[in-house]
């Protein structure tokens, strides 16, 4: 990398210090190419991090995700903070770009300096969500945002873990779509601090609330060290419940405050992000062998039934790594 | 290993061989654990492999995936055919297996010797669907499949991506959901070699079909060498369009054996499961760090914003491979 382009990314990194929309868009865009000089990025931005809130939300599909983000981020602002919005939308691995983007989504904030909002496609780059999703947050962690609210659909492993690997995370349920059933298969009842049952003016919200409890083991006892998690009605659509929304999150970050475990969730989310990278770049040196002769002629094997995948497989590591 | 364990493996593999279910249960359970055994019971399987037609069936929830794949059972033993159904739901990263288990699915196909039909998670396991689908797949070919139906949900990244690591893929859609735009947005547009459009009972099937022939381009001209997705109608839940959809599927397949594509579609498949194997070998040795001082140290340095998470994962990476 010559010297040019060192002096750009220190320059863009400082605008989007300085808040500067664009160069936070930027920035996040070499997140989402996985481009080279990330590395730089990310260590000129290291110094900067660990201000954010960061607040995962995930649910099924139709449950009013992108509602009551945009909800929250009305309350978040009424309190007077900077809030960024990361949603990660299950796009295309193909195609361009996400759909539905980051124009048309929340549009009533959108002349607001105090909100970043971005819509992220991870599709087709290695290392997926769990590599693209913390340095995006980082970016917005070191542009000033106070809270990063990451949206997810809770639907698929990665898109769940990601919202899980939060300082407290949000999942949203509404009644009548077999809703407890559904979420505990997608495997979100377990990574929520927070429940919100939105749509909450709906036949049906009572008992969603009742399997809530039920599922979570609201009822039971629980040892000292447990947080217990809190249920929340809203409904999104008519901004009602935002307020008691925000007052469960931030209950939630006094609570692992006062019990030393926000620093030991961000060591841990630290500690995924490394080994993402760390994964990312071994990954990208067996992709690198796809167009090689010797991958072919492993492969080829392999469709013959000649070589077993894990016999091939031994060769392609010890290629890398010298040795088995 | 010792070598009561290895005579295991070859007693399994043998009576998975003869169609025991039993034993095929057993080993797909190995690979949803990830066991040591693998290994071998690859080696074993490998000289058994490449009989099977491995169709991929994805598409968004609600569109009657569950439906159709039973449907599409029905009508491949109305022709005689073994099926193996290889059900990969998004389910719980966290606990301790599939809600919907395979007793519930698909009950009618039950007590069908000819049918084989597993639900399997891979919550928990490092490597992913990447990882441990390709692996499920070559045990019910060996287990004398002739066509093995791979049902995943058309959201996420990774589920996609196993639908389509097919011989033929299969989008399902569904009119009135917004569907097109929903399936381009989850980018299963890209892999259908088939699309079915199901519930065309319903209001909005032609305007779905014409959607689909303009947003793939039908009325277009095409290279010669190239395949023309095939859209077809049912009606899952009646059992109607079933045999449509069967040749719409084996006129895909002879189209890929009359272009020689058939084997270059199996080869890139193994050089994938190949890559999958050996990323997921790396990976392991990363996560073995993760009860080790040195992850802990380098993670608390960058969540105190002391250390940036490139340079933490190049120390990672220089332990396992002996040098950047």
């Amino acid at each position: 990398m010559g010297r040019a382009r060192t002096a750009d990314v220190g320059e863009l990194v400082a605008q989007a210090r300085a808040g500067a929309p664009r160069a936070v868009a930027r920035l996040i865009s070499l997140v989402e190419n996985a481009a080279p000089q990330l590395r730089e990025v990310m260590a000129a931005l290291a110094p900067h991090t660990g201000h954010a809130y960061v607040v995962g939300i995930t649910g099924a599909p139709g449950v009013g995700k992108s509602t009551s983000t945009s909800a929250l981020v009305t309350a978040y602002r009424r309190a007077g903070r900077r809030v960024g919005v990361l949603a990660v939308d299950p796009s295309s691995p193909f195609s361009g770009g996400a759909l539905l983007g980051d124009r048309i989504r929340m549009s009533e904030h959108a002349c607001d300096p105090g909100v970043y909002i971005r819509s992220m496609a991870t599709r087709g780059h290695l290392g997926g969500l769990a590599w693209a999703a913390p340095q995006a947050v980082r970016v917005l962690d070191a542009a000033g945002c106070d809270v990063v609210l990451v949206e997810t659909v809770g639907v698929g492993q990665s898109e769940v873990e990601i919202a899980a690997q939060a300082d407290t995370t949000a999942v949203l349920v509404a009644p009548g779509m077999g809703d407890g059933v559904q979420a505990a298969k997608a495997g979100i009842l377990e990574v929520g601090d927070v429940f919100v049952v939105n749509k909450a003016d709906r036949d049906g919200a009572d008992a969603t609330v009742r399997e809530l409890n039920h599922m979570l083991g609201l009822g039971e006892a629980r040892a000292p060290g447990d947080w217990r998690p809190t249920i929340v009605r809203t409904v999104a659509a008519r901004g009602e419940g935002l307020d008691d929304v925000v007052e469960a999150l931030e209950g939630h970050r006094a609570w692992l405050a006062a019990h030393g475990r926000l620093a030991e969730r961000r060591t841990r989310r630290a500690a995924r992000e490394v080994e993402a990278i760390a994964v990312t770049a071994l990954r990208a040196r067996i992709a690198d062998l796809r167009g090689d002769r010797r991958l072919a002629a492993l492969a080829t094997r392999i469709a013959a039934g000649t070589l077993d995948p894990y016999a091939a497989a031994d060769e392609l590591v010890a290629g890398l790594t010298g040795g088995a």
